[in-house]
């Protein structure tokens, strides 16, 4: 078995690059230097076509998308417990997960890369606005399902384990930051992603990354 | 058991609508009248504060998203195969899935709902033609797929069960003839989804939802 991930620092791929940390696996982590093209070069595109992080290799296959990857390692390690193991709990949890990926992590992209949705630096500049105050709606619905689980007695979003949610979350506010959302707007929210970065292996994760949890509190 | 779907006509609803029905398990579709704003209505919003459909219903829970409820259902009739059993195989086709859900979707919501971006008209104009420009893109990569799935020699594109991945493709590439992309721009894709409407079960949706495949077409 050889595992390898492709990850950009701070990117989702903060995501797998814990589940695999937390399997205990060996595994080897490659960066992919994301503001120096790279996710463009032949080498890279021969890996993902679609020029983006993460993915997983496994030997001679490789796989993208953190919901697919997530599932694979869930599978691969299920001592692990990354997601519930089964029935709603689990589908809670995968809702959990796809409304991050699928609505989260998209209206930051709008944030972070408005070139993508017009040429026009004008459009870009109002999307951009607009989808700074979306987000912050958004970190309002993350910080209620914290809750929701500290309700439910959870130690963590998915449950008993720390997992996918978790480091998810951390990514999602982490970003935030960068458009100023942060613990002054979402406390509660932000006492959660301490404790998820406090844990010895999410922390040996940061450190590799080289994370800054909050970008607004200076370097 | 009590099975419940609430979903729109033409929605990406109609993922687990075929699954239900591919299912063979009784259920009770309800429909929701998105034109006419049900899905703001208290009583919706008590089974899902987001205003989406779909909802799934079993017995006295309920879960939302296209991917969770997938993973649900496929976890429910294991003997449908709606998705690959399990290792790679299953984490492609999640990952196809998870690309559907996160890019290719959202992308069209650029397109059917640019209000969502910024309240300026202007703005909203550009986003959209710029928006018409991806998809017709992303169609292109979900032509790519197909035809990789038929080199494979795979029936349907998650392998040798119709499911997940085929009900989508269907909704997806049915959405872009509402924005003039179709079948003259992708006829190899078209004569799969006209083959996956021609499936007995499929079609029996269809019917139910009353929808016309290439809305290009006339009515």
């Amino acid at each position: 078995m050889s595992l390898q991930l492709y990850f950009a620092p701070g990117a989702c791929s903060f995501v797998p690059h814990c589940l695999l940390e937390l399997s205990g696996a060996t595994f080897e982590p490659k960066m992919v230097k994301l503001h120096k093209g790279e996710q463009y070069e032949a080498a890279y595109q021969a890996i993902n076509p679609r020029g983006q992080v993460p993915v997983l290799v496994d030997g001679d296959q490789a796989v993208t998308q953190i919901v697919a990857i997530t599932l694979y390692l869930d599978e691969k390690f299920p001592q692990c417990g990354f997601l519930p193991a089964s029935g709603m709990a689990r589908a809670k949890a995968l809702e959990t997960l796809a409304w991050m990926n699928n609505s989260v992590h998209p209206t930051f992209t709008h944030v972070f890369l408005p070139q993508k949705f017009s040429p026009d630096a004008g459009v870009q500049a109002d999307i951009k606005a607009n989808a700074i105050k979306a987000y912050k709606a958004l970190m309002g619905e993350l910080q209620n399902l914290v809750a929701q689980a500290t309700q439910a007695g959870h130690p963590w979003l998915g449950g008993a384990h720390i997992g996918a949610l978790d480091a998810y979350a951390l990514t999602l506010a982490r970003w935030g930051t960068i458009a100023g959302v942060g613990p002054q707007d979402f406390p509660a929210l932000w006492d959660y992603v301490e404790k998820v970065a406090a844990n010895e292996t999410i922390a040996k994760v940061i450190a590799r990354e080289r994370l800054q949890l909050n970008l607004m509190a200076g370097s």
